[in-house]
């Protein structure tokens, strides 16, 4: 599709390939915020109870074919709630496109693609949390605004 | 302490109460949202994988006492991340109080409670999503907006 002829391919982060795209996923996701320094230790850690927890974790890469580095990144949480008869909801969450492949609209086919993720599990609703400064880019993948995202921080 | 002598209890929700809750939990739930059906073998079945998961999902209910009812329900779903180093955020979802028990504080406590086993479990911060007209309750149990929830319906 579009995506691959363009030079990238979707691949699912797993146990099997993580430490091969450490790198480029710290430099992709320090585009979006801090990521510290996340050893060898900790990353294999999140990773292995992200494949262990499959039916909630959907961690999702835009990989660059030629350089076999990771461009994009982005999941999709799978909550299971008692509310809708015992209804699913995704919510989409660590989108990072990295700043060096900014505007080619990887970020809008990641998107689409965690969208039909979720619908394929069955989630009623999906949903994310955003700043102010990227609504238009996620109405432009087909969200609206709905609510406010409150926080505490200890 | 204050909820005790006002009659009511905190109890997480589990494998053994949960049937005996299920009519005011119902009955709760439908005062923030759709409900449906939910059949025992549903509502089993979700609360189920919530106990599988505890270290994501976390039921609370505030009972009271003379009754045994449900008179308000809260989780907080603890979402691991590669950001913040392996960090971890704390997603308050479904917090619902009955309307025959509104405006005696029962869901501040809740909050209270809840954002302590957020902070406890070691989440970097503590987050939900409202509609606007709960930024002032969610205020005053200590969270400040942040962001806009955007959403997709299928
Ligand atoms: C749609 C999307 O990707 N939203 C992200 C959220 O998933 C991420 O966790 C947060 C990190 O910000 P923080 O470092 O301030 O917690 O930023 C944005 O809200
Ligand atoms: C803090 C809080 O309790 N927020 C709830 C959210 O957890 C719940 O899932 C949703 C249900 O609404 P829905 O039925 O339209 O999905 O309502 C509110 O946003």
């Amino acid at each position: 599709k579009k995506l691959s002829s363009a030079g990238f391919v979707l691949v699912e982060l797993n146990e099997n390939n993580h430490l091969k795209y450490k790198n480029s996923i710290k430099d992709t996701l320090s585009c979006l915020t801090t990521v510290g320094e996340l050893p060898d230790s900790v990353f294999s850690n999140v990773v292995n109870q992200w494949v262990e927890n499959k039916h909630i974790y959907n961690p999702i890469l835009v990989v660059e074919k030629c350089s076999g580095k990771v461009i994009a990144i982005g999941t999709i949480l799978v909550e299971l709630k008692l509310i809708h008869n015992g209804g699913l909801v995704g919510h989409i969450e660590d989108i990072a496109v990295n700043d060096s492949h900014q505007g080619k609209g990887l970020g809008k086919v990641l998107l689409e693609y965690l969208k039909n993720l979720g619908v394929m599990k069955g989630c009623y609703k999906i949903i994310l949390d955003c700043d102010e400064k990227n609504v238009e880019f996620y109405k432009k993948c087909g969200f609206s605004r709905c609510g406010v995202e409150m926080e505490y921080r200890p």
